[in-house]
């Protein structure tokens, strides 16, 4: 079983509320390092076997129409994991 | 500038109704290659020119602490990404 991770962040222009909160809240846990933060999504979708071409395109159009809106988000990245691999770097 | 990626997802054994929602409605649009699919949070904190390890302990701590939560979600991995070069893979 393997996966394919899509990543999707809202375009650069685009006003980003929750990242601001986030920003605005660092500083009362104690942490001044970070100058902006944007939020958004990641998901992973499950392939049965091993992830071919197909599935990657199968992929990219999902992450296109369902998983992002073209007019506010970008998708970032799409790319396949597997599933035995712990994802973490 | 340099960012740092925060990536988050549910915990596996966690319900994910908006995971299947979203497997639900993939063969609708034709795509019916995928078993399942689950959604998280992708995070990009910016920091002012280098990162250093400094950095990247901050951005676990936030992680842990403001942009997770541990009893539903795992932090699945912290990792620097250069500004200029396009994240996408």
């Amino acid at each position: 079983m393997q996966r394919i991770v899509v990543e999707v962040m809202p375009k650069p222009e685009i006003l980003d509320p929750q990242g601001k909160a986030i920003v605005n809240a660092l500083p009362r846990i104690g942490i001044e390092t970070f100058s902006g933060v944007r939020q958004g999504k990641r998901f992973e979708l499950t392939v049965d076997g091993e992830v071919t071409d197909a599935d990657l395109a199968a992929a990219r159009e999902a992450a296109e129409t369902l998983l992002s809106n073209p007019v506010i988000e970008d998708v970032v990245s799409v790319y396949a994991v597997d599933a035995a691999a712990d994802a973490t770097r």
